[in-house]
């Protein structure tokens, strides 16, 4: 099954020393804020192991470092699951929540959402705790990356609700903005503290390999949950648009998919030999070399860690659910809590 | 009274050729996206002399570029107006279209936007021929000095709502974001066909540089509008800060008003005449040293121009409307036009 489908990645698996506290953290900081409020809802949250995800994506990250990220990763997750087409109006909820929540890094840290749910205020409460000490031109790229990936998430569920049936090419634009890779990267920076010199972050060949990165990741996800996808009746995954656009069959069609992540990851590795010539092109001191290294370092980690756990995650299980949920999220996140009983905590306790 | 008040800016006064060329096109491209829908709306609108406006404060921009920042300029001021605090539920309207228009340059350029009215549509435009050939470096520091400015724009009118008083402090910072400076700075790139090295436009010189110009501007705006803003009943003004905070008469918070704003020029000045050796210090080359100083040249644009047509302009007369209009703005640019008579031109005709 198209989960079992492995790729040679040339980078060495690491791992962070830190997962068993950042899974306990985090179990209860999603529980805190109402993230999680069933007993259904946490035992499927456990079953994705995004503590491990976090581990070997961000494996340099430790202690208050990685919690925030696994924090981040995980509420980020949930959100992504409340889109539903099946439930009524449900897009236009998402849509909604989508730009409050790429407005709330451009308030003042710790501001209260001006439209109040769960996912808003676990995002206000994550992000004063990331964007502490950095920089202002970290902000404005972390943000905008943010922004372009919560904008295409909104924008799949306006699709998938109409029914639009994207070309490869619109799909493989739309793809590279909805997996979410580019903030994913600049997360890194604050998780170990260093941000990529602004002249090389800026730089053509930073942009392709982050690209390249992106769609490799992305492309292997789609591949690993095409199953998953199928049956929630997603239509937004490179295996069902390559078959439709080639008029294949299923096991051609994730052949193809398998042949296009192969030639992304073989012009990522072409990028990163590219990188130290540019260092030396741009004249960049010794400090810079390390902090521009340590950047390149964040695409292999996340390529082979978000590899790893996607083969090994209960997210993409083929199995299933015996019985398939109603909806694709356990609990609703996109409306206010009010006194909803186990919240013990809100963003102003 | 506080219009008359002029400030020695040791800056040269310039201005496009091509402001009347501006003028003409921007009445015409207003009316067609529904933004101006009334003879009394055009009146007033042509009152500001917007077009001097913006030929003054990006005067090296001509042709296409002039038409675009001034249909920019426009649209902004416009939608500025659209918030009045007696209007019932009038900011959650105005909150929701902020998002929206923080949203949409996160987008691909030219997506229709998902709040359909006549100040998202104008964007829309606006936002796909500024960013038309510009870095993704560029787009992601226009687009986050939008989003503060726009945020604030929302947070003004719920502090206004809710009756909030400021302390200085928290009015200064408030009233950094919600000038508008950054945004407007950054639009002077594409606007003469350039873009301020990364490395510069990151650098904390260039943040206090950019920091102390919005301040200035800040305070002389609030100078100048003092008397059109104790029409309204609105709150956010330095002067009106100061003399609560001071508890002192409305002369000698003028007065103080003014001692501030000379001291934040000093401060723009002597932080001009750092630049030159901060190019040297990044070891910039020569093509990349005029960039730079492209990026000065704004600022000077920006507070001389901006002075100049806040003494002249119609915008902040004193006199003011023999009768008050009833609300702050003349035509509601926040809910879909529909078939509205007059409106010849829509987004996709």
């Amino acid at each position: 099954v198209p989960q079992d489908i492995t790729f040679d990645i040339p980078f060495a698996p690491l791992i962070s020393p830190d997962v068993d506290r950042a899974r306990a953290h985090t179990v209860a900081w999603l529980c805190g804020h109402g993230l999680l409020r069933s007993e259904a809802g946490v035992a499927e949250y456990l079953s994705w192991d995004l503590a491990t995800a976090a581990a070997v994506t961000f494996p340099y990250s430790a202690g208050a470092d990685l919690d925030l990220l696994l924090d981040f990763f995980s509420f980020a997750f949930l959100f992504d699951d409340q889109f539903d087409p099946a439930v009524a109006d449900r897009q236009e909820a998402v849509a909604a929540v989508s730009r409050e929540m790429i407005t709330i890094p451009f308030r003042p840290a710790g501001m209260p959402p001006q439209i109040d749910c769960p996912v808003t205020r676990g995002w206000v409460d994550v992000w004063a705790r990331l964007s502490d000490g950095t920089s202002t031109t970290w902000r404005n790229r972390f943000s905008a990356n943010w922004a372009r990936f919560m904008a295409a998430h909104a924008e799949e569920g306006y699709a998938v609700a109409g029914g639009a049936a994207p070309t490869l090419e619109e799909y493989v634009e739309f793809r590279r903005r909805s997996v979410g890779i580019h903030h994913s990267l600049d997360a890194a920076e604050p998780g170990r503290g260093f941000e990529i010199p602004p002249q090389v972050a800026a730089h053509p060949l930073t942009s392709a390999l982050r690209d390249a990165a992106a769609d490799a990741i992305a492309f292997m996800n789609d591949i690993h949950s095409l199953e998953r996808e199928e049956r929630r009746g997603d239509p937004h995954n490179l295996v069902t648009v390559l078959r439709r656009e080639l008029r294949c069959s299923r096991a051609s069609a994730v052949e193809e998919a398998v042949r296009l992540t192969e030639a992304r990851l073989a012009e990522v590795v072409r990028l990163m030999d590219a990188m130290p010539g540019l260092y030396g092109e741009l004249g960049l001191p010794a400090r810079d070399r390390v902090a521009a290294e340590w950047g390149v370092e964040a695409v292999r980690n996340w390529i082979r860690g978000n590899h790893d756990w996607a083969v090994a995650s209960g997210r993409y299980a083929s199995a299933g659910p015996v019985c398939a949920p109603a909806v694709a999220y356990t609990d609703d996140l996109l409306t206010p809590l009010g006194r909803v009983p186990g919240v013990v905590r809100g963003l102003t306790a």
